[in-house]
């Protein structure tokens, strides 16, 4: 465990005179509001939140906690489900919401410049404006930021067809934990100059360097989309149809899978009514996008034949566009309605897709013998489930001992299966003690030493990834 | 400059100990063939080549480098264009020749395992088999192999629509330059779980690791392709149109772009013959591609429709498969055309799309303040053009001084557009002196420190990339 400094007044004047009196909180409304992400129920106070809004105060801020060996979280919108916000060891939060301006939308190369503060929806909306598209939607897109999403990796529904936030990336400016400035890339479509920082720091989770601004590659915006809802009464049967529709040539642009429970935590919590007669098990939500709406049915038509052999129920198609809003209002708020019902732990498993039916029914199976309930939806045509484990009457020792271990034997499933531990919400805090599931000493080595090449001191965002980093 | 160990009888027998007497060669007719790869007339012999056959082989060799201070150099097919694969220090030549099976595709998850010696060409053919794509194809997609491919991180025409070589890989088996054998991610299309190897792999020229298994991600393949050559007498006019067509909502299979020299030197050097009327300066090669042909024939009405306003000449349409791979014959042999004509330097130059008439032109200022005639081709779409500068009847000291002025003029012209000085050959040997262009020290710095972590003693490919490597 690292000691680092606390913060004393001299700090507090020192961060005065680099962001300006305004911009330095230590009330504790503010520190409280700090404290959390969306991580369980998860609080560590900072000691101060700073609001710089230039590269240039983050870097003298990060040379600061060099000099006098301070922590410093970096904070998007608090949005993150692995603690990667969380101040886990005190010291400064450096939250990043005064970098909220999308710089340029340059329609002649189909890229924008942007602020990691811009709310992912915002951003997507005035792209959407011009024609173009910014694909990666995760489920908490009407208030997560870019930037959260760059250190996160995050993805969402249309991963599946246009990829995650990594692939529409050309370029960020960072800001090192020593407090220098740079660029990682170009911005260009194609780059074979040099090592690849921009992919190193994409998923670092905030534990490399700050971004303070990124360089998007945009595409064409699909103008036309279906979106079709299919029950199933076996749930494995919902999951082996996934892969066929791969399979058979179809690329849906959204294929998601919400068991029973899912379904009915989010009509508890939401208005959304979804069609759930008594016996069925699952739902899967397919879209498919594009420029032709005749192709589009012709996709339909094809994917309805093959969801057949797989014993679906009827098939409903959204008819409006405020129906299609509604179901997708559905699937965004399974983590938030899972929520409100109890405690929980949500578990980001990802595996190859066609292993998706051996991986629900070894949650389950494990679930049965460390005795506890688990909610199961997500993006299945990436392979990637949320496990949300709820605790609801039981016992904390339970909750405590029975369920990490339980954990850990789903996380070991998914690395048997040819997968990993997190598909898109990172290592971050709660994570940490299963990250040797998924790496040995010799990747771990590799990653440590990246850390200290970084951030030789671990000032910025110690507690996080490694659970036993040099740092701590 | 690092002085690495000469090879000795006892490291001779060790080697033979490790991959057997028939795989290690001493004759001069082996090492000859070993001493250059495709990049201009560039010739460095190394002392020994080994062909092993198991990472463990692998391993053991590299530890055998480790303990005696070899140089030791990985090499794919030989056709790199940087010189990522010449032995600059002597030592071993690395073959990965053997390592030339398709392990298993899987049908099921859409995904392959593949070694690093299966040429680029024959795993293309064996995935289109089963109905499945594996987009990146460099020019020399017909004797390149795999791994070298990952270490260029190679893009080829079709990268415009599917991206390019990192775009495919989920995950790879590598030799550490310390001999740890080590998996770089996990078999998903999405990951979150700790820092990114596998990108910071791709695109590292066999400095970081030797790549000895690969987990490609694949995609159905499309059935329909249309093919358009677009003459043009005004070869900016022609550049404009590029990013005319994405901007109009359109993305096309592939986008390339032909000078007028270029064609003339690729019809000497081959039969193939393409209409060159006077007065034409260059010819755009589109291709569409999809599912459905209808949607094809309106994609290229609407590409003809942009072509119109940036007057072109008339549209000619490829109308047989034989007409089609002509053209890409055509296409491809442009740098082979050239060097068959002439002592030349092929730059990789890249920038974003709309900034590629600027490129041109410059390129062409530049070659007259020097003195040098250049002949460019390349992926438009990308922003990737291929200036190939030739010395026909220059003298050996124009060629050696005001050559290398020029190239750096051209490369500071493409970071001052946002692009930079390599999209898809790399920087290997060659472009080496001209990395500071594209990064300061401190972006320099986490590079070498990324270099010293994995291969501490700078044994492997030493001499490449970095200028002033500590290795050196």
């Amino acid at each position: 465990m690292a000691h680092y400094a606390k913060i004393n007044a001299t700090h507090l004047s020192e961060l005065v005179e680099i962001v300006g009196q305004g911009n330095v909180f230590t009330d504790s409304e503010v520190l409280i509001d700090n404290s959390h992400d969306y991580t369980e129920d998860l609080r560590f106070l900072p000691e101060v939140v700073v609001k710089p809004r230039t590269a240039e105060e983050i870097s003298s801020i990060l040379k600061l906690c060099n000099r006098e060996n301070i922590a410093a979280t970096p904070r998007g919108a608090g949005t993150g489900l692995s603690g990667g916000a969380l101040p886990v060891h005190g010291g400064i939060v450096v939250s990043m919401e005064r970098f909220n301006s999308i710089l340029n939308i340059d329609e002649r190369n189909l890229q924008a410049l942007v602020e990691p503060g811009v709310i992912n929806q915002v951003f997507q909306e005035a792209v959407n404006e011009k024609g173009l598209f910014y694909p990666p939607d995760p489920a908490s897109k009407g208030s997560c930021f870019l930037g959260g999403n760059l250190a996160e990796c995050a993805g969402g529904p249309k991963a599946v067809k246009y990829g995650v936030t990594k692939d529409y990336v050309l370029n960020t400016e960072v800001v090192l934990p020593t407090g220098e400035i740079i660029w990682t890339g170009a911005n260009v479509l194609k780059n074979s100059t040099g090592y690849n920082l921009t992919q190193l720091l994409i998923g670092s989770e905030g534990t490399l360097g700050i971004i303070t601004k990124i360089v998007f590659r945009l595409i064409p915006l699909p103008t036309e989309n279906l979106l079709m809802l299919v029950p199933f009464r076996d749930a494995g049967k919902a999951c082996e149809a996934v892969s066929a529709i791969f399979r058979a040539g179809l690329t849906p642009s959204a294929l998601e899978f919400m068991e029973r429970d899912c379904i009915e935590f989010v009509m508890k919590h939401t208005e959304v009514k979804i069609p759930l007669p008594a016996g069925i098990q699952a739902h899967l939500l397919i879209e498919v996008d594009g420029m032709d709406k005749e192709v589009l049915f012709k996709d339909c038509e094809k994917i309805s034949s093959i969801l057949e052999q797989y014993d679906c129920e009827e098939v409903l198609f959204a008819e409006s566009s405020q129906q299609k809003a509604e179901l997708w209002r559905a699937r965004r708020s399974a983590g938030e309605a899972v929520k409100s019902h109890s405690i929980y732990k949500e578990e980001d498993t990802v595996v190859p897709r066609a292993e998706l039916s051996k991986l629900l029914s070894g949650v389950k199976m494990i679930g049965k013998k460390y005795g506890f309930r688990s909610v199961c939806y997500g993006h299945a045509g990436d392979g990637n489930l949320h496990v949300n484990i709820i605790k609801e009457d039981m016992t904390d020792e339970d909750w405590n001992t029975k369920v990490p271990q339980g954990i850990r034997e789903i996380f070991e499933l998914c690395v048997s299966l040819g997968g990993t531990i997190s598909g898109e919400h990172g290592i971050g805090y709660v994570q940490k003690p299963y990250l040797n599931i998924a790496f040995n000493e010799s990747q771990l080595n590799l990653m440590r030493g990246i850390k200290k090449l970084f951030d030789p001191n671990g000032i910025l965002n110690p507690g996080k990834i490694f659970s036993d980093s040099y740092a701590e």
